[in-house]
């Protein structure tokens, strides 16, 4: 079955430590995408400008994603510029031109309101919810946020929640809308405001589900060399919802197996500037990976 | 096989944001003891002062721990208060009074030199290797340190680190120690200083095993709310060596449940003040949160 993934869909420019990289290839949408392609048909729905490079375009395809979602609009792409500290867990942003991405009104093609599985990027809800008002009964929804929502659209991210199965969040936005440091303690909140599932990112510490089986504690796959982390959330929950999307069978029965492979895919994410390792990729070396994970994991 | 633990002996007064705790029994080899006691025979070797109150030699004896090792000398126990902030992953120490520490030479009683498992749990490296040249010829020698000791025993502690099996340190302390922030990357660098064996600590995030077998990650026991975390990473010491000490077979056999072992201790240890919920379960309580942790990661 085919994933729709909304999101942005960018140019970043990023310093790390060791390098600059200008004018890579970004956006949630395009993360997510690539990350979802290596199990599952993928429809994006995004927009660029005039000035985004053909040769992303052609990456997309390369990836098979289908693109009759992507607009391409006069003026400029999205543009984000960012920093990232020694460390690699904290970066800030140095600077974000909208572009086109101002006037955004995404527009579903009608042979894509029926798609299954729906992951909702990281973008303002407004969009997310404007997307979701154009599906036909989708079977599985996910949305992804950032502190930025929290901040200037909270009611609109609230009132999405109560339309989405899976929140995807990391553990500073949980402690940012939840009031609680505890992410155990957080998850209940979490729930009560709509969603089934909760998933509570932890960078290199890996994630949490909760869902009404209980918590399942997804680790992450132990790199010794963080090249850039931008994107390996949206790699993340790109991958996750590749793999649900590409099996048979109740969501509860791989809902575990897929985070795991959203771990994979996002390791390899991290390995390179911008989704340059991830576009090199092949499904055998997730498969090796995900089969490595799980011999530093047995007990 | 019994298991041979030295290190401090000590009052807590514990300041969390919740509560005040005055003089509980506190230093990592209380909270190793008590959490190896659960799997092995112990024997303690430390030094407190006369006003130690009975009530906690009472407790190691609960306990089964032997105290033939433990000096009680003229003078104060040795006291430390400190104060957690609002999120329990840092704390400050408010006073440090060593009393009877200051002077403390630990003899090991002729009965004990042929422990085979050797704690040498949080000490000035000094005396764990005072401990250790008593020693005869132990099967595994375990290593716990703090910042304290990389600060101002450096060369004490990099001539221990070639002496012991398992070195056990955090990762803040690794990175003090390699200069080198990715646990991952640090790993190699810390076998270069002479362990065979490396456990890097990551608190609620849970631990990573280094060895010759590669790496295991070993989760964390996941809690809604740590009353006080003090003594847990002793604790985690403390089970993981008690549960090796009691099997037969090779010690890379053992070793990944060993973790697991621990991390569930040193979990239950986070439930009250000081090490009150750890001398209140049974064997059977481990066991049970074990099997959850188990399901917990099964994929």
């Amino acid at each position: 079955m085919s994933v729709l993934i909304v999101g942005s869909t960018a140019l970043d420019s990023i310093k790390t430590p060791r390098a600059e990289h200008p004018r890579l290839l970004g956006g949630s949408a395009s993360y997510a995408a690539i990350a979802a392609s290596f199990f599952a048909p993928v429809r994006m729905i995004g927009v660029v400008g005039e000035d985004f490079p053909k040769k992303y375009l052609q990456l997309y395809r390369k990836h098979g994603i289908h693109l009759d979602g992507l607009q391409i609009k006069p003026g400029k792409t999205f543009h984000w510029s960012g920093e990232y500290e020694a460390n690699m867990n904290r970066r800030r942003t140095l600077k974000t031109e909208l572009g086109v991405f101002e006037t955004f009104a995404p527009a579903l093609p009608a042979a894509y309101r029926a798609t299954p599985f729906v992951l909702l990027a990281n973008i303002a809800p407004a969009l997310q919810h404007h997307v979701l008002d154009q599906t036909r009964r989708p079977k599985f929804v996910a949305a992804d946020t950032m502190d930025l929502w929290l901040n200037i659209a909270l009611p609109d991210l609230r009132r999405l929640l109560r339309r989405v199965d899976l929140f995807v969040l990391n553990d500073s936005e949980s402690a940012q809308l939840t009031r609680e440091d505890n992410v155990i303690a957080a998850l209940p909140r979490l729930h009560r405001l709509g969603p089934r599932y909760v998933i509570i990112k932890l960078g290199s510490h890996g994630s949490i589900l909760s869902g009404p089986r209980g918590l399942f504690l997804c680790p992450a796959y132990p790199l010794p060399r963080v090249a850039d982390p931008t994107g390996a959330g949206d790699a993340f929950v790109g991958g996750l919802m590749g793999y649900l999307a590409a099996g048979g069978g109740g969501i509860e029965a791989r809902l575990r197996r897929a985070l795991i492979y959203g771990s994979v895919t996002a390791s390899f994410c991290c390995e390179g500037p911008g989704p340059s390792r991830l576009t090199r990729i092949t499904r055998a070396d997730l498969e090796r990976r995900v089969k490595a994970l799980t011999q530093l994991t047995r007990f």
